[in-house]
């Protein structure tokens, strides 16, 4: 091999070094957008969530999508703060509702534009007895869990939520459990703007919860099968 | 330094990157591997389980020693599949058992061809009241908490579990409690094919669980002291 | 380009990846390091625990700041080892404190010699009731939920925890839930020597805990905004 192949092979190989290094950033990136994603729900801090969004984002919540941006304020800011918190951006005295993130499956497209991941959700939800204000439709404390299937997409150098969907799995009061409850949450039955905090779409029947169950389809093939 | 050795330098530089680099993809690789394994258990995808096992893996389950991919069949399908959804590959109707994974310890052997990695399991089991097919010895509700010391072989550029190694350290039912409850899961007393779904081998006495406690030992040097 | 550009060039396009790399493994190294902290004091291996630290640590729990090695050996191993298990270092019969550790958005400075990390904590706790011996002021079973804000700091190549953080944000009974109970742990009063197992020092008054609510501060800003 000649001094110039040998240059031109350990180019090649730092070029394939650098791509490699690249997803693992990206790999970290994302994982870290999704626990913040947690962090920021955990304290009704609904503004710092959505920034979080590519505008062209989606959010897929029970059988409803929203679209935009201003989909995605619909959502966080207008239904859910005005319903937990009373609109105030942030946490309110009483009121728990903790996203425990965690088991994330992230990969990133070959281009390092996009990339998909698969994270799980537990939650602790409820209201202290001593909360004055009453949550319309919100068990006084229950568990959940569920399963993210997400798109990203990166701009300018950050990744941001092109595709939040996450699929509520089960729901369960903490006096019964999940023996004796099913969940709280219904489908939703009007879009916006007949509903003002509805979604842009109801993309399909409510998806099946517990005491249903269901298979949220992987981003991924199996990784020794392929299949 | 002649060009020929800061030539030689840069060369040596980035072979020790791309070694950096792969052992990083592998901790990615098997931290994803088992926490598919966790999707995979959750949603009784039992044949799914299996195909991430290699031929010569092991799975260790309360005292008994399950041999090879058959012995892993003979656990996940003929066992747990008949057992919890009546042979069907997937999830049934009123049949809980997520799978938490997290808090992973992960290390790569300098070859990159075998690794050991620590895993916590956190799980909610039971069934639905409206179910009505009754699964024998299975609390109608529970928690379980659990350590993995698994290991991992690379075939063919491939991560699979060569032992999952599951140590389950209690469990409690949903209405008592750790404090009021213990262990519903008793030794195993027979090996296969006395019991068709039974162990290769008996490898010892049952493990102390709940109330008892130990330690389940650390495939890794403490990190401050390498002890 | 000539031959001499197109060598400093690639020269230093490896030593921009050796860096990126190297502040990966960091992620890891640190990410474990919290992960195996978690696992020893699941298993009341104090000793184990504080060797996790520099010398110059400091220990934030409570209104109490603990300085130094000493400082922690005064938290882990005079206060709660014997408290938890009479003074024995490892796992005591019939006593659960579960340390679920989760969610680490890591960041480590670029000269890589410190680092700041956020983890979830999510704890099962409680004695079994066939236990003997009694520990005052604690609950027979009980959820906690916190959040750590830890800084890192390398030393002589290995990471150590330079400040660990640990701020509970909420306690319930097993019974009550979080609906109808609050914490159970309250306000140090005391300074060592005055209490032989007190904080250097007081920090404040007691931070806000369940059924109040708080935002215990980002180390980082939001990925998006960058605020």
């Amino acid at each position: 091999m000649s001094d110039a192949d040998a240059f031109n092979t350990l180019q090649e190989k730092v070029e394939a070094l650098t791509r490699q290094v690249g997803i693992l950033e990206d790999v970290n990136a994302i994982r870290h957008l999704h626990y913040k994603y947690g962090y920021y729900m955990d304290k009704c801090l609904y503004d710092e969530t959505v920034e979080l969004f590519s505008d062209s984002a989606e959010v897929r919540f029970l059988n409803g999508l929203y679209r935009g941006r201003k989909g995605a304020q619909r959502l966080y800011c207008d239904w859910f703060r005005n319903l937990f918190t009373g609109g105030h951006n942030g946490p309110a005295y009483g009121f728990l509702l903790d996203h425990l993130m965690l088991q994330g499956v992230i990969d990133v497209a070959p281009d390092r534009a996009t990339a998909r991941a698969r994270f799980r959700c537990f939650m602790q939800g409820g209201v202290h007895e001593s909360k004055k204000e009453v949550i319309p439709n919100f068990p006084s404390q229950f568990w959940e869990g569920g399963i993210y299937e997400n798109e990203y997409v990166r701009e300018d150098g950050v990744w941001k939520i092109r595709l939040l969907n996450y699929n509520m799995l089960w729901q369960a009061t903490y006096k019964e459990g999940w023996t004796h409850s099913a969940v709280h949450l219904g489908a939703l039955t009007k879009t916006f703007p007949e509903d003002p905090n509805g979604p842009d779409e109801l993309v399909s029947a409510m998806p099946d919860v517990w005491p249903h169950t269901r298979v949220v389809p992987f981003h991924y093939p199996h990784p020794v099968t392929g299949k």
